[in-house]
């Protein structure tokens, strides 16, 4: 496998919305304008196709289109990496490859889904789908989607064979990540480590993170960037004081009652997206439940009462 | 919904294995043959591509190919239900209508996979998937895949709106399985239930199921045609001696060792369906671990302990 | 082990609820009272101090004399069998003897709790609570409260050591069951294999089972006892009858809302027991909740449209 | 509730390891030499009979003598927590008083085991437990064990009506333990916040945490106290660089092969300390798997590679 393209994915690497049209179709302009949004306030690299960008509710042809746009709205400026979520490695290998032709950077790809696989099959999925693709591949860790947990002998096992070049850790395990990160030194760091969660970016940073992945940047991308930008300072007080700000503003997740994990999440996000004017519509992927009126309202108070709506809102 | 066919699936519907060639291409000469061997034992309807024909594994391209071989082969003398395992609905109704264009007569799918989605999520999945398609649906619950249970209330919901038709479970939990048996019973019986569970089979006819879908079948059809002919003649001691004769057979899929569930399950089906002479290869899919010649060798006793294999083996 | 009672556990244990007093305190006049109306509706046995007799929630002293109060009521008429239910095995084996200074006939138990540990280790607790006693010890395989399941293996490897006598197998695993009957019945039996699920006797005795603990037989003893003798007598349309109108009766542990599992269960059985008068008080244990009074008119309304009710009621 | 101490529990709070003879009792000189010697490095309090102490293994008169052992060592030098880990309220009060007794200056439980209880349900057992004795009450959140989770509205309710005086986190759920931490400051800091990852304590204090309870501790607790001081001072990059200092020792855990979680982890501790002169012997609870030699081996020269070993060594 010699790559094309080298590049390194660190620093704040939003995984990135996509914005739906009230019928549900893809709002290619709103993506266009977030993507240049999320450019301009500092990031280093662009996720499409997380499950904060609703993959699994996307067909093929939607999947290639909005990565396109957002390789193409990014022009250069930060490298984009795609998610290829799918059952198992052929199927994966597929949709991966036509992520590539979109001008991705690189992939990212989970354990199989539906499939009971062991660890050499789950390592031999990898290996089929980094063969199939001329970008690195990254491996996403998301046992609350995928119902397992990347071992770290198999991180390490694949990463030294140049199999794979990240890790997206979204396990909820910093005990794991802290041994990865331990482990991943003492073999001349073959791996990135970005870690999922946005609330702990600070104490994952101080662990050895390299970047992190965080939806809530889709609302704040400033401040994960100013966030970011201490801990490589070392100044960690700094970080703490900008992680907590931005816990507060994560709170409207926490606003929608009685909704699954997919309809909270990025529908709050979505929902102060459009608040701040970001995006068009707060529309949700097809069968997601809405976030009502009144949760809305909460959301929004919250983006207000920090300081992160428009001056006329 | 107004429904173009209105076959009903009882009795023995075998999950039909999907033979493959050494290079990993689906091996339809076998499929052709499979189909024709199961329908002349006496089965009363087919399941394709469900996790015994490994779909997972599968393209979409080659997912429509060894549906239509199997319509084909099956040539009307009974009916195909064809499985759709997707991510959520939207990528199912595009599988679905697909399949439906080779000619089954039913569709069955899972709740969404990767999605952590709420019931009330679940039920739109459900009902959105019924509306792009023109047959039947069936829902398949398979929570050691799924990693979450349909539950009684979503069940009955869907069947008394028309949209599901029959759901095939493979729960395990055969005390749900028997409330929702009473359940459909008091509402009319909207819904065929049929257990996915090969080695209970008499227990589970007694508990009121409408029939079975085996894997096993696949290397004993006729066995389980004679066991559920029993059942339906209410001779209970006949179905039992069957089940267990069955059972022994069963220990087949025990003699892999160190292998995942998809390895060992549709391994070794497909070993003793090759020394049975009923497919070519025993390949299975590309990255499933292969069984070993060892574990070959004891399957093969085992099918000649209770002379299952052919004069000349 | 030379054991001093060789009383074999087979046909209807039901489970015996604990009566309390409204101060919480045990109620031995209505303890007394059950018993005797078990025995005389024909039961085979009595399993003291399981889930059902809340066990976990009483203290020593306290299960100590439950369990003489069972012992002594039962006055030799039918076996009892006495659930050590505690942390490990030197616990257990302090609870067990005390157990068995009550008289019972045999001690059952589960893998330790709060532990993390292998099946060797859980092994050498079955072996060391055997060792500590003088009468059988059986095994209680309850994956819901204990959160692992015991292994076919592990108990087969148990019974030949001559260390466990039986089963108790409220798993809700029916395919595990089945295999664990073939393999006892190929190793010449030495476990005697109850069910712990009331909702499908029938089926469970059509696999094998050599008997039945039904929580739901403190409601309805004869009916259990009408429901395993039609099994023994292989008339099986009978048995499933009989199994279709408990099962009619089990829905009274539906009918609390928002309860948990220890509050439903016991709850809905105890005030069923207090409307038909065989114990003066539907209290729960200390810190249940209590089933509210319109859950116990919907019970008593499940009662009386399946004429279980005294006359006057 | 008017607590006859007020005991704070913050800074490095290691959970005593039990110190055992070859035969299985409890090795008081042992104990009381390790006591001593962890209030020598520093340590702000002492945690008894925790899971390191393998509470769950040792009956009621052994948890009371080592619990009085701890206190009459630690000489009021340090506060002591003690442990009263049982499966329901009535049977915790009785053991948290007992504790109590040997003059502990405060009681830390979990929510039940073996129950399945509702969140109200869980919260009455705290209740009663807090009421039943006269020192501050903490909770142990550690769903490996207790398999659920302690919810942030439950904790910070029973914070609020002065039930819970303090938390011991090892849920290994960083961002709950993050949320927590927020909850509680905008509360007024009603809880003690405490970390049981011993590998993540520099991320841990910089996300708000009051203190660690390490297991490895009892292997150098010097090195945490270290750790900790750097974190009050703000000195992130010392606290990291002594924390991954630590994290190489802690590479003892994963030396013993094929073991189960109590024997690596507990069984490890000893090993390393009778290595180090701490202990007599290393022997582990009863039906606890002993460490090899290979793994005690390999643990030693980890020990010997950090300079942990005494000169003689």
């Amino acid at each position: 496998m010699s790559h094309a393209t080298t590049a390194r994915f660190s620093g704040v690497i939003p995984p990135v919305a996509t914005p739906l049209k009230l019928d549900g179709s893809i709002d290619h302009g709103s993506l266009e304008r977030l993507v240049d949004h999320l450019v301009s306030a500092g990031v280093d690299g662009l996720f499409a196709l997380g499950s904060t960008g609703e993959t699994a509710y996307l067909t093929d042809a939607q999947r290639v289109s909005v990565s396109r746009t957002i390789v193409d709205a990014a022009s250069g400026r930060v490298p984009v990496i795609s998610g290829a979520i799918e059952l198992t490695s052929v199927r994966t290998s597929e949709v991966a490859r036509m992520l590539c032709a979109t001008g991705v950077d690189a992939i990212v790809t989970t354990a199989p889904l539906y499939a009971i696989n062991s660890v050499t099959e789950v390592a031999a999925h990898f290996r089929a789908v980094a063969a199939a693709i001329d970008v690195p591949l990254w491996a996403y860790d998301v046992p609350v989607r995928v119902h397992a947990k990347l071992g770290l002998d198999l991180l390490m096992q694949l990463a030294t064979e140049g199999v794979l070049h990240g890790v997206k850790d979204s396990s909820g395990d910093d005990i794991a990540f802290r041994r990865l990160v331990a482990a991943n030194a003492a073999a001349g760091r073959p791996l990135q480590l970005l870690t999922g969660h946005e609330v702990v970016v600070d104490a994952m940073a101080l662990a050895g993170a390299d970047g992190v992945v965080p939806g809530l940047a889709n609302v704040d991308a400033a401040g994960y960037v100013r966030l970011w930008d201490a801990t490589t300072r070392g100044d960690w007080e700094t970080a703490r004081a900008e992680q907590e700000r931005l816990n507060q503003l994560f709170e409207i997740v926490f606003q929608p009652v009685g909704l699954s994990g997919d309809a909270t999440g990025v529908g709050a996000f979505k929902a102060a997206m459009k608040a701040q004017g970001l995006i068009a519509t707060a529309t949700v992927a097809n069968t997601v439940e809405a976030v009502d009126a009144d949760a809305v309202e909460r959301i929004t108070a919250i983006l207000r009462s920090l300081e992160m709506l428009p001056a006329a809102s």
